[in-house]
């Protein structure tokens, strides 16, 4: 019973369910299209081992369709890349890097986190037998660092904590003093404001007279008298704590945190709401799964030249060994990025060329900086999750994995736009420079236990030459709709044929949705 | 250098570093107490082998005490203890419970979370070399469920994303609405307003109008027409997803959600703030590698039954193999749990005495419950976190380990106070039976998947007799300091001897304070 079937079925009693809450998605499950005879030895070329690209091979290897998967690159993956020790990149212009990072430390260098609610992500590392992990999004111990506002607390940094339970506090007073004063005109009764009042309380730790004078959720002062068994909090004998003072309301106000970059993303944004996965190991263990289903159809180090349309279907060029090599087949599925693709031949259609042309696709950049002690840790207490900044580097990721171990990789970088560009145009020493100057203001300790880096520039990569499809309202309304259809016997996916564009939920869907078209042109049935 | 010294020499670097807000607390480290040939070979005798006792054993024999631990149960940890395929429990006029978990699968009967911000307690993971996990606390995922209010959202089920995306909307709304009519007399400047408006627009997500009309941050609707290759929100091709609809604010606030049991304690509170950490396998891990520390120390099976000072110390008679047995030492740790000593024969004085007597323990309780399928995680999108209910169950929690496994256990309930005493009350097969009927009401899979249980009530499990230490400000000042100070020579240290009860950091701190003042009396040096 596919999961259509299944809602058709029981449409009554969804409708009942829902009602009462009790409906959720039905869980993502393996891709259940028709058996045909008719599909059976169809070859189907795949340009990119992307996920989008080894997905839509193994759905349709599963159908029968005999399907090669043609590679630029030396590895699968795409923009799902796991840098470790010994990995090597060279960006376009630029020198060759390998990393020196020590045995079992690694950062992912494109996608980072599995939001609980893809399902299809969940559903292939289910169904491939990928091991996950948590990844920790948000974390109240990492830091927001100010640098540009002109306020009292600028140019230093500021637990995450701090900042929230403050601004929930303050917050929470003025709405209940409006409220005490009756000064909102709102259809609340008497009884309703009461309940609301209760909520600010908690909402915001006021005291009985609905003030915000600080709260324990900021945690305790450090006392440089307290006893050497204690460990700066409550503790034992005769030790309660001593609370730590709040910011003012004023003070937060002028001192520039309501710039997106010091946005709550972490806790509100529904990908990255708690709970977040990874796989064990680094991402790339996702296609690498893949990669393991399709023994004999990956053609590595074969960057695509010439994509054709012809009488019978596609024919594509590719360079082998550097040699020119031909591939025919009956159904073409193109990952390529649009970036990339812009600047191959091939007679698409003038749509598909001018959504290649049009859509831009973000900079963004990472590094991964190698420390000899794990000292956001030890020192900071920090597990995972992500300190905050209008520095160039705008964000410091911390690892999510081997807590405690010697030593640590975290990203001393995650940029975007002009911060990306910026960073991504110096030589790689500057990068490694910026990140640890930059990075040195939140974590002193850098200095002392920095041993090595590796930086990526996504808008630099060849194959990539971009983070992911930017798409806006017009952009959506212009280009989009081109990329949506075959263009003869080809057909388009990847991320940039979503409206999950950087998430590889998207590559994923994307698959599903190109390997339904072209089976259901092939057995003659209606897409579902 | 020890953390006071370091501290000492650098005071006035560590004034400037805080005016930057550079300071944190100095890490944790190993107890570094001074060497002492006078304390070669002293007899101390600990009672009790919960993390207080192990810990004053471990540190006590690092400076050459000869330490013996008399330990009531046949296992150390005491309310530290995790419960697999075998584990038995007989509480107090109770059958003896046999759990028939399947290999790999478990639940953490007592301690189940180590705070990011609990350094003794990660100090002492890092010492022992107990590997740490992620715990998931705060969900957005997990759901409310309020059943005794008699409002339009009771009786049902509510992601906890909506609920708090709502309220933050609805108040963002209602104090921007507030301050753009200038019906607040604040020390505001119009510049202030506006960024806190900026503030409030970011924080409920409210549009231009600064209205709070629902948000994606709620997700998205459940569309039953949707293609095969979507997983229920924004897809492939022309699928931007659909947005769900706000509550209304009064049906919120006329739903009962404005009780503690339904407070964001997990993200707000200082000990429950993410990040938090598990021991991989099973909390009782920490107390497993502190007992291979203790080789031949331990005594098991051997509960005490007298407890006497004399004139060269103390003197203890326990029972062993159903026959009373006798140890003098010179000094005695004294970790058992108040109510339990509170019956213990013995010449404590009268200000211990009534500590034991008068300090309430909480009734707290738990049960595993073993399904098939981790229905939560495949159906619901539910890694780990917590759901709150009014219902007696209270508290569902979902593993954070193991996930996608083939079976799974949940913790069906964990309550407290009058909960737990009603559910506690009943026989095995009954708190089953409420586990199961109440939690299906938010899990309707329940029925099918379950398999089997593991319930427990620490005020009815011997040797423990609740679940912690619960001090209010009189019983503070009237209980509390007899348990700081020596009697005689017996020292006292467990949870209830600290600021901290309840955490696994209590008992730690509590042990290293009693080894430092017992090193100290014997060493004529002022404790630190």
């Amino acid at each position: 019973m596919t999961r259509r079937d299944f809602i058709n079925r029981t449409s009554a009693a969804y409708a009942g369910l829902s009602a009462w809450g009790l409906l959720q998605p039905a869980p993502a499950q393996a891709f259940d299209l028709p058996p045909l005879d008719s599909a059976q030895g169809r070859k189907v070329l795949i340009l990119g081992a992307g996920l989008a690209g080894l997905s839509a091979a193994y759905e349709l290897g599963k159908l029968g369709y005999d399907c090669t998967v043609l590679e630029a690159r030396a590895r699968s993956g795409g923009r799902v890349w796991t840098v470790r020790g010994g990995t090597t990149e060279t960006e376009q212009g630029g020198p060759t890097q390998t990393s020196q990072f020590a045995g079992g430390l690694y950062f992912n260098g494109g996608a980072a986190r599995i939001p609980h609610n893809h399902q299809l992500t969940l559903q292939y590392c289910r169904e491939l037998g990928v091991p996950l992990e948590v990844f920790v999004g948000a974390n109240e111990a990492a830091y927001l660092f100010n640098e540009k506002a002109q306020g009292p607390l600028n140019n230093r940094r500021m637990r995450i904590r701090d900042y929230h339970n403050d601004m929930r506090g303050y917050t929470s007073e003025l709405l209940a003093k409006a409220l005490d004063q009756s000064a909102l005109d709102e259809k609340l009764t008497k009884e309703d404001v009461e309940k609301l009042i209760d909520f600010l309380k908690n909402e915001g730790d006021l005291n009985t007279a609905h003030l915000y004078k600080g709260t324990n959720r900021r945690g305790y002062k450090i006392d440089a008298s307290r006893p050497v068994y204690a460990d700066g909090g409550p503790g034992a004998g005769a030790n309660p704590g001593t609370l730590t003072d709040p910011y003012g309301l004023t003070d937060l106000l002028r001192s520039g945190f309501m710039q997106p970059v010091f946005y709550n993303v972490g806790e509100y944004t529904y990908e990255q709401q708690t709970t977040l996965l990874q796989p064990v190991g680094g991402m790339d263990a996702i296609a690498k799964a893949l990669e393991k289903k399709l023994a004999g159809k990956l053609v590595f180090n074969a960057p695509v030249k010439q994509l054709r349309k012809t009488e019978t279907g596609v024919r594509v060029v590719y360079e082998r060994d550097g040699k020119p090599t031909e591939l025919a087949a009956e159904f073409c599925v193109c990952t390529i990025p649009l970036p990339v693709l812009k600047n191959i031949d091939s007679d698409l259609s003038g749509p598909v060329k001018r959504a290649a042309d049009f859509v831009p696709y973000i900079k963004t950049g990472k590094i991964g900086l190698q420390f000899k002690r794990r000292f956001w840790e030890e020192d900071d207490g920090i597990y995972g999750g992500i300190s905050r900044t209008d520095m160039d580097i705008n964000q410091i990721w911390y690892p999510s994995f081997g807590f405690m171990g010697n030593k640590g990789v975290l990203i001393g970088y995650y940029n975007f736009y002009s911060r990306a560009e910026a960073v991504a145009s110096l030589s790689i020493a500057e990068r490694q420079k910026i990140a640890l100057e930059q990075g040195a203001k939140i974590h002193p300790q850098y200095a002392a236990e920095f041993e090595n880096s590796f930086s990526l520039a996504w808008h630099r990569i060849p194959y990539s030459e971009g983070g992911w499809a930017l798409y806006d309202d017009a952009s959506r309304r212009k280009f989009y709709p081109a990329l949506l259809e075959p263009d003869g016997n080809i057909y388009f996916a990847g991320e940039h044929t979503t409206y999950l564009t950087a998430w590889m939920a998207g590559a994923f869907t994307s698959a599903r949705r190109v390997v339904d078209a072209i089976h259901s042109r092939v057995g003659q049935y209606t897409q579902k």
